[in-house]
């Protein structure tokens, strides 16, 4: 299990991008998987701005790249990602019938996509031009 | 590489569900897709059955779930699905900013799925209420 | 690509696989996948002992397992493997009715897989002592 | 984890499902996969009617059938599924030489789609006729 | 879970199997995953000496090896697998900083494998000739 | 398949990111993952940005860091990422023979990985202190 580095035991750099996480969401706390990045300060910054970059409002709005976020984490059965970007899906707004939804479309993209490799169906010319 | 059955000579049940198929997406064409899964027509019409009540709009918008479909499909590597979702995805709206940041999310994703998995990161007690 | 080692240019290690590969199958030719694992001929004959002892016949008769092969290179995405083994499986009794089933068994493990996954579902106390 | 929807709590149109799963399978309990897509009444019985035909007796047999989806859960690594499948596979006749045949063929089907996908094997053009 | 063969209970034939393990390692302890191949004597001796070939020093030297095989395992979220061979890696001589390394490259490279499938990126000619 | 933005067409902030890229990688040419990024050129900045500092040398060396990602790139099929890494890893020193040998412990990883997670195989004590 990944070595957790608390706040009170943390060096200058790794408190620097614990105080932007929880500036930026507006919460007293960062969760564990950014306590276990800062056994190495350099994965924990740059991930950390990645993060902020890839998440933050844009072309897409953050519900939809939560939503996006938890069907790739369902997909790869990674356990504490479901968890964390649920919780992170519900505070934007998704509810219990949101979530029953993406569960079903993930359910069925993950069947199709392997009818379609089966199948060795081949790509229409009319999707080739998109 | 799959045989595909053409509107021409299918048989009256799978005409049935190309009809519908392009009733229910107001085209005139059916995708390939659907012509190989005509060589077994019960998988044709439960799949098409499946894929019409969850793609429907509901608690999630039609252009979240395919952006969702495109996530998976991407994750998994399955080139047709991609192909096939992303049009839906723009015909739905989708333009090419929302395509990379969707691509952005997925990429993250696989890459803290990871993350997750190899600092086997335990799950913060907060998140296991939601 | 992979380069490909043809019998004639083999050396005698190699040949020896290959000898043994069309008498096991009763055939007169030998597939590109141990053609290309050649250029490493210690792998080619760990290879395909590892294939001679598992795909014989045993508790499970050889077309349940082709039929598994076939499942887990669809769930894989691998096109030569999906191919090779789909033919493997024809050879041996697999007709259109049956690998449709096979595939839509597939298509469907793939989807109860997230869903068990996305909705995080306790193992039941009756499961755990099978 | 995911709420579990007991009989005792459900309402009619759950306890329909859970009736037919019942008689279905002949047994007098429901397994907590369906009590956790009982959270969502309509994923719940599309689900349950997809289950029941793709394994229904065909141009494959219930047993094929099970040890199929044991293999992709495998491959996926769905505890949940593994364990129910395995139960399910075992109540219809998987003795533990089966097992463990089924699992050395998923194993080294793993392992080949690897190495055709690192050589990156041409598909040979008698198997593309198949 | 799986039923384990502990060394006082098992055959001759697996007796001899644990007594290479233990001569190999230079150890006095097998473990589990040996533990529990050996409800099948055949599949066990099979596997360890294909572990015993692969994992042996060649072109690539012991360490790499175990550093590859961690990545594999944490891209495919094998628990066991992480845990055994990152085990196996610091006995060899990863350390701290070299497993936080080892797991940005496997981040990333799960990150950028899902970008070049998702633009659909065609293969550089010159990449074509290596 | 991917718009390919070439030099001449570029942008400054793209000409910057090319032009670092040759000036690190001491070529003179830039290849499609690239140019397929140039799309979206905060996302072409960003991933350039992590590419150059995960991959430079560190506690790991160059070529373990290549061998590595091409290991996560055969275990997910990324058809791009094994030519284009696999060249990068014999500009890097790679040769036949430890290509070879690479694949051998892929495959066996991806093989075991299987094992372990079919026969549930509890983790020894032993493993957790690591």
């Amino acid at each position: 299990m990944a070595r957790l580095v608390e706040y009170a035991d943390a060096p200058p750099e790794v408190r620097a991008v614990y105080d932007d996480i929880m500036a930026t969401r507006r919460t007293d706390w960062v969760n564990n998987f950014w306590k276990a990045l800062a056994a190495h300060p350099p994965t924990l910054k740059r991930l950390w701005e990645n993060v902020k970059t890839v998440m933050a409002p844009g072309a897409l709005d953050p519900l939809t790249k939560e939503l996006v976020y938890v069907a790739v984490s369902v997909t790869n059965n990674c356990e504490y990602c479901i968890q964390s970007h649920s919780a992170a899906a519900r505070a934007k707004g998704m509810d219990d019938a949101m979530l029953a939804e993406l569960l079903a479309v993930v359910g069925l993209a993950n069947e199709t996509n392997r009818l379609a490799n089966g199948y060795r169906i081949p790509v229409d010319d009319r999707f080739k031009t998109s």
